[in-house]
């Protein structure tokens, strides 16, 4: 019921059952290394992450790059693929055991033909998607790799405990080998 | 009337007045070079092109970085000011004379409150430019600047005609002398 308190937050209310929300939730486990999205599927659920993280990897002839990391508190899926119902050139993958709340597809739209709630909620998740997107546009047009590493750590401070060298230099777009000399260089106390 | 023709498709609807989508618009003309939004100024306008094309752009290290250009049945703003109202980082500027139709901030959030079109409108919009910014994030990771152009050429043709090539260079992230090269040896008949 992680989801129900993140939208009571947001959306300033006291509700004690997800359905004043609209939305239907079920819960799914993944195992570590288990794959929720796999490329070429079209995706037909909306995650919320409650407990574990997940990656986003895309393809780039036949190597594999990181688009993202996503966190408890978070919702999850390939999200273009979701948006279009067309195959998707992501995959989303649990990094541990992970335990999510889902909202299917189906359920979603059926909600946003009537449900002005529905429709705030989903208008209101998209902008802050697409804020986070324009972030890291930003940030590939205007920082180096090792501005983008050190604001990762600021942000994420977690994140360079909980996942591998080379998954951060994959997210970052730079070679393992240049990753760890900037680690070496700039956090010293990483190890 | 262009906004109301642009709605009227996307909503599969045939209303002859804006004001069935909850909008009150505003005509605005700017002329070529004219700033529409500057930086460190708080967006309160969404546009919507009529005529003409626009550039954003951003600053680091005191040097200017194009992110985006737009063109007419499309909108514009600086978006992550507009979403937040927070100062912008980026600066919108009409790089010809541009006639755009105008919604206020304040109007829009008003009818979000309560209006279903509204919300609807406004998710399906940002769905989109979420899309565009996804599609970026994913060119820069994976693409090199010449299929990065080649692209673009292939997606706006005028481009090559209507932007001049330092201009184009600084959207991709390379020198304007890259691009010259890249231009010569991909595209010999664009001089």
């Amino acid at each position: 019921m992680k989801l129900l308190e993140f939208l009571n937050t947001h959306f300033k209310t006291n509700f004690t059952d997800p359905s004043a929300f609209f939305v239907k939730l079920t819960e799914q486990r993944f195992k570590k290394g288990e794959i929720i999205t796999d490329y070429g599927k079209t995706e037909k659920k909306l995650y919320f992450i409650n407990e574990g993280f997940v990656q986003i990897t895309m393809l780039h002839e036949s190597e594999e790059r990181i688009f993202d990391f996503f966190f408890p508190d978070s919702f999850v899926c390939s999200f273009t693929s979701f948006l279009k119902q067309e195959p998707s050139d992501a995959r989303v993958s649990a990094l541990v055991e992970c335990c999510m709340e889902v909202i299917q597809y189906n359920d979603l739209q059926q909600a946003y033909k009537t449900s002005l709630v529905a429709n705030q909620l989903g208008r209101v998740l998209t902008e802050q998607i697409y804020m986070v997107k324009a972030r890291r546009e930003k940030d590939f047009l205007t920082k180096s790799a090792v501005e983008r590493y050190r604001e990762l750590i600021a942000m994420r401070p977690d994140i360079a405990k909980l996942i591998p060298v080379n998954k951060i230099a994959k997210y970052l777009g730079v070679h393992p080998e240049s990753l760890s000399r900037i680690r070496r260089s700039a956090f010293p106390n990483l190890g």
